[in-house]
Order: structure tokens, then C-alpha cells, then sequence
């Protein structure tokens, strides 16, 4: 018999430009079981949970919670909160007091640790829960599942952005030579490896690209551009912010106290302009940092339509699945084998995918260790909506006098 | 009599995301007008045009012309040449050789000047050439004409980026308290102003707008930044590049010597994060920058619709001009009084817009020089097409247990 009472939702962790289309997956699909009655939505995620802040979700206009689907960021407000044992306790206590025994997180590795405590703690106290965390993260490290909602979005936006980028470059090289985009990313270089898709010819940017999973070589990055500078006259590098010496540290971390969060993750950033500095001192070549940060995650207006849709259904499909009696586990999505893309939902279990990293793999790298591989591309294409359109190009007509 | 001969078009100047469709504009003009036989590109503006190294642009396929309407960057090239007299000369002379007589050169101040010094030399080699510049930069510091085209596609651009990055800080905000984002200027804050398109309610970001027209005080900033933080719990700062100290010069500017262009212009970059260091040293809160670069001002995706337009117009005005006996003119647009958006075209002298630089004016500025004024919305909104779309908010419906 199925468990009856409220459902809670929290979106956690970095907003993504998608986590709100699962939230209104979510939503909507709970409203559909009569088992749920109320359907409430934590502020700030378990922060929220902890002080009794809810927002009742089941009472919103249907519009509202439609329109979720275009609204990028996380409309619940988001948190990165480590739960100690006294919260997951205050937490069971809480659900008791609001008879809520279903609770979705919507989050990435860390969410789905404090999922994993969270249900460990209701059984403890004998309160029955079923929980089922929602993949969200940008960074597609998530491991079982084959990519994570969020991640298609920011592949679309950073490859139209290096792409039009490129173009800048291309045009104006004769003065500003080398270009370099800093892209997000802490181990995992998917985001990084995504630029690739913005090419559409032989020497379109990026001309070189570097992931976290390769050790950075300063003399052999500068061999790198300057081959490309020779043959191009410009050159377009994107580098991820989570670049790594040979020594495993990064390249670059903030060095303030502040920027260290409860996690234990250091803020990063600045390679970009660390390769500047490089190219700059060592080619003379003038070099131009670009870093667009936060904005690259939350692009509403360039989201991926495939990514919308499939952050949407994921969250449909956690409901469905709690309300069958499955707990402790995350959905995870299958792509089916075959030349068109296609995806089937299921589910893994949440002590598998917390705290793990799934870092992009040695077949998606090239063997130089400064690009991607096709098999990449074929991954990757199908998840933003497929090659982006093609930009008109002027034939070299030559002129004669 | 019109002059007969060919016409030559080139791009200069940092690229922006309707550059190219100024020039469909000059060669789908230039085509209807008997008195232009061949219609000519220079490769890299008057680079290209001192090596005679010409993209004959009358020969390409329609499609590939219409087609630039929607590509960003700059199709032909883009240069920062400061032309010598010697230049002059030898441009003149290959003019001759190639029996142009029309000159059109879109770009901002520095191609304007540009422009006035080919058609002087011309004059003095007493060789007939119509001169008319193209109006075209971000940075919308062209005097006289109303605004210039590319400004309402940087201006689309920012206004969405940062009403997103706005919503991710407001969701993440109890964790990286304040976000800065670092936009284009050097000493116009136009686009900086632009951000301020990015709030649809009255606690929506920016929180804060720093213009290089105000001299930068760091005790004020940090006044306002913490005054807001109280107040939301978060606060976003949008700060142009090119912000300058109580003295006048840049608070941030690179001290690589090979960032200085041929124009004396430094390279900037930087305050972004200078800022953000201020706000962790002084108030103890998280701040990260977003510095989104280049990207911001060729993007075709979210290109105005308006700026598409007028800058294909200008682009034809420049031809109809020409062919009219106009020479030495930049092509301005002239916004008509009303409550509705409507333009005219027409033209100011070269020498009136070369090397000047329009300012955000006074009137556009609040008062305690942290934001700008309603003035200022109403003067920018039609230029990126009007307001955005609203997204989707929840409701604060509550929950009892």
C-alpha cells in the first residue's frame, strides 16, 4: 500500500538554467496521485526544511507552475548545506510535525548525500520516508546516470557562446591574438570538453581546450598556441576553471578564507587570466581573458530544448517512483543503443552516486591532451539539441584591378 | 552626375553582433544602383585594403549576403589601424588602380576618423571619393546620432545575462552573498547602464550600477554593497570595466605594455574582481565575478531585433547617400518625439564624430552615482526591443503543519 501524506521538494546545490522544469515535473506529477495530499517546497532546501519555511506548492496557479519550465535558476532558492546528524534528526522531526513522508531533492552529488542521511535518519527513528533524489548538476558527474539535466543547457550556451567568441576572434585576431574562455567546471571537465561543439569547419574555435583530467604543462600549452597562432594568426583556448598541475593541485584557487565553503571546495577561478599571463609574457601575443561565471548556467533563452524536456520528466518520473515504494535511490537517465538519440528513465541507488565523481573519460580525450575526441561530440550533440545552426560564411571571391 | 566607378566597404573596431548586417545593408543598396559596378570588402578594413586584398562582394550568392543579416562578428575582417599619412596616400593610389570611388567604413570614433583622413587625402591627390561612414559600436559613445547600432544587442545581451545571474545569486545568495559583473566600457558606462533592463521587480538585480562617469570612491561602494545585503541577503553589482578613481585614472588597467593599442588605448579588465576582493577583505561576505567578455557583444541568438534592423538601415542610408553627392558624412539616427519608437536617418560631418566620445549624461545617473535613472530605462528599452519576457515567480503561499 502506497504511503500516504505530504510530499516536500528542495532544489539544492548550483542553479542550473533546468532544475525549475523539474521542479514543475515534480509538482505536477504529484498532484496526479491522490496518495499525495500536499506538496510543499522547502526555501532554500533542507536550510528551509530545518526552520519550517515552506512554500505550498500544490496551491500555486497551474500557469505558475507551468511557467517553471522557462524560468531559469531555482525558484525555491537553493543552499550548500552539509547536513550534521542533529539536522537530519530536526529534519525526521520536522516531516513528523508536517506529516510529509515524501521528500525529493533536486541536486548533484552533495544533494544526494544528504538524501541518503536524511532517509538513514528516518529509518533510525522509525518514521517512514520515501526519498528519491532528482539529478541536477551542470557539471555531469554524476555517476550511473549518462549525462545529468543541466549539463545539456551549458553545453548549448558555451558552445554558442565560444562559437560567436571565435568569430570575434577570427575577425579582430590582427589585434587581440589569442582568446581565452574560462569555463565551470572543479574535476570534471565536461563543460570544457562541450566547447567543442560550437565548431563548424576545420578551423573554427576553440583550437585547443583543456580539461582537469589532463595535468597542466605550461611549456607544452605554450607550444600549443603558438602552432596555432603560425598557422591561423589567432587562437581560441578554453580552459577549465579546475585545471590541475602535475602535482594534482589547481592551477588557481582562491586564496581567501572566505572562499572555502562547508564542503570544503575552495572557490576557483582566475586560470584564464593565468594563461593570459603566460601567452602574454612568453609569446608576445596579446591575450584576452573571457570568464563568464555564473551567467553560462542559468540561460533560460538558450537552454536546450532536450534538456528541458528530460529535466522535466525526471522529475516526473522520482513521484512515480516513490509512490511504487521505491526509496533510496536517484533517477537516473539510459541512453538506448542505436544511431537516434532516445532515453529511457530508471533508477540507482543514492549511496552509489553520493560523494562520486564521474570524470570525463580517457576515449573522449585526445591523445595530445589539448582537445576532444568525435566520440565526445557524438555524446555530447544529442544533449544540447543537435549542431547549431550555421552562420553565413563570405566566399574568397578575389578582385581583380 | 553620381560618380561611377566601384564601391569599397570595410569593418573596423571591435566586432559586435550586427556588423554584418550593416554590411548586407551597403551591398544589397549598393547592387540596385547602376552608377557602383563592383561592389568590393576589404579583408581586416584598411588592412586588407593597403595589400589590395579585396572579397569581391557583388559575386557572392544572394543568400550568403541575406545570410550576414543573422552572423555575428565581422564577416569581412575588423582591424585597429591607425592610418599614417603615408597610409592615406598609398590608399588613394590603390583606389585609383582599382577605380573606386566610393568609400564606405563602418565602425565607431577611430574608423571615423579613419574615414576623414582617406577622403582629405583623396581631396589633396585631387581624386574624387565619396566618404561615408557607418555607424557601428557597442560602446555607444558615437556623438550625435541618437545611439548606435550594436549597443541594443550588447544591451539585450547584458539585460538578460545579468536578470539570470541575478536569479542564480538571489536562489544561492546565502551562500555566494555577492555577485559582480563586469561589463564592456572604457569610459562610456553605456552598456553598464544597460543592466538596469535587467529588473522586472523592484528587488530584482542589479542592486548596484557603477559607471566610469563617476568617480570610483571604495568606502561608498562598500557602504552601499553592505546596505543591500541587509537588506536581501544577497546583492548584485554590475560595474563597467573602464570605472576610474577620484583622479581619473582606471582603477584597473593591465600593465603588460603589449596591452597598449596603436591608438594609446590600455587594455582593461580586472575591477570585477577588484571589487570582489574588496567586498571579502572589508565585509567578510563571498563574492565571486562573472566577466563575460567578448562573448557579450557578438551574440547573434540574442541580438535585438530592433538593432538587427536599424543597422542594416544605416548600412543602405550610407549607399543612398553616396550616390546622392553626400561625401565626408557618418550616417546618425535620429529618435522622433513621441511616446512611440520611431527613427530617421540622416548624417553629421566626420570631423564632428572622429575621435569624440558621448557620455552617459547626468541626467541618466542617480544621485548617489550607484544606479541609473527612469530617464535613462526609457531612452535604452527600445533599443533591445522592449522589456523582456517576465518569468515565472512563486508565490509565498504557506504552509501549517
Amino acid at each position: 500500500m502506497p504511503l500516504r501524506g505530504n510530499a516536500v521538494v528542495g532544489q539544492s546545490g548550483g542553479p542550473t538554467a533546468v532544475i525549475n522544469a523539474s521542479l514543475a515535473g515534480v509538482v505536477e506529477e504529484a498532484l496526479e496521485h491522490a496518495e499525495i495530499q500536499g506538496v510543499y517546497g522547502g526555501v532554500h532546501g533542507v536550510l528551509g526544511m530545518l526552520k519550517e519555511d515552506f512554500v505550498d506548492l500544490g496551491k500555486q496557479e497551474p500557469s505558475v507552475i507551468r511557467g517553471l519550465r522557462g524560468t531559469p535558476s531555482a525558484a525555491l532558492g537553493s543552499c550548500r548545506h552539509k547536513v550534521s546528524p542533529e539536522d537530519c534528526a530536526r529534519l525526521v522531526e520536522v516531516f513528523r510535525k508536517y506529516n510529509i513522508r515524501y521528500f525529493f531533492y533536486i541536486g548533484g552529488n552533495d544533494s544526494a548525500d544528504t538524501s541518503n542521511k536524511v532517509s538513514k535518519a528516518a529509518r533510525d527513528a522509525g518514521y517512514e520516508l520515501a526519498v528519491v533524489a532528482v539529478p541536477k548538476t551542470i557539471d555531469n558527474d554524476l555517476a550511473v546516470t549518462d549525462h545529468s539535466p543541466g549539463y545539456g543547457s551549458v553545453a548549448r550556451w558555451v558552445a554558442i557562446a565560444v562559437r560567436d567568441a571565435g568569430l570575434d576572434t577570427e575577425a579582430i585576431g590582427v589585434v587581440d591574438n589569442v582568446k581565452v574562455i574560462e569555463v565551470m567546471g572543479r574535476n570534471a571537465g565536461w563543460i570544457t570538453a562541450a566547447t567543442a561543439l560550437a565548431r563548424d569547419h576545420e578551423d573554427a574555435a576553440p583550437h585547443l581546450i583543456y580539461l582537469p583530467e589532463r595535468p597542466f604543462n605550461p611549456d607544452k600549452f605554450l607550444a600549443d598556441v603558438k602552432a596555432v597562432y603560425d598557422r591561423l594568426g589567432h587562437c581560441v583556448v578554453t580552459v577549465c576553471e579546475g585545471l590541475k598541475d602535475e602535482a594534482g593541485r589547481y592551477v588557481t584557487a582562491s586564496s581567501r578564507s572566505i572562499d572555502t565553503d562547508k564542503f570544503g571546495h575552495k572557490q576557483l577561478g582566475g586560470v584564464g587570466e593565468f594563461l593570459c599571463d603566460l601567452v602574454a609574457t612568453n609569446l608576445k601575443l596579446k591575450a584576452r581573458c573571457d570568464k563568464p561565471g555564473t551567467i553560462q548556467r542559468v540561460s533560460a533563452a538558450l537552454a536546450s530544448p532536450v534538456d528541458v524536456e528530460e529535466a522535466y520528466e525526471v522529475g516526473r518520473h522520482a513521484v512515480r517512483c516513490a509512490t511504487q515504494g521505491i526509496t533510496d535511490k536517484m533517477v537516473v537517465i539510459t541512453r538506448k543503443p542505436g544511431p537516434r538519440y532516445e532515453v529511457e528513465l530508471g533508477t540507482c541507488d543514492l549511496a552509489v552516486v553520493a560523494n562520486e565523481e564521474k570524470l570525463v573519460p580517457d576515449e573522449f580525450i585526445n591523445e595530445a591532451g589539448n582537445d576532444v575526441t568525435a566520440a565526445f561530440v557524438q555524446y555530447a550533440s544529442p544533449l544540447m539539441g543537435g549542431p547549431l545552426q550555421p552562420y553565413t560564411r563570405l566566399e574568397r571571391i578575389p578582385v581583380k584591378a
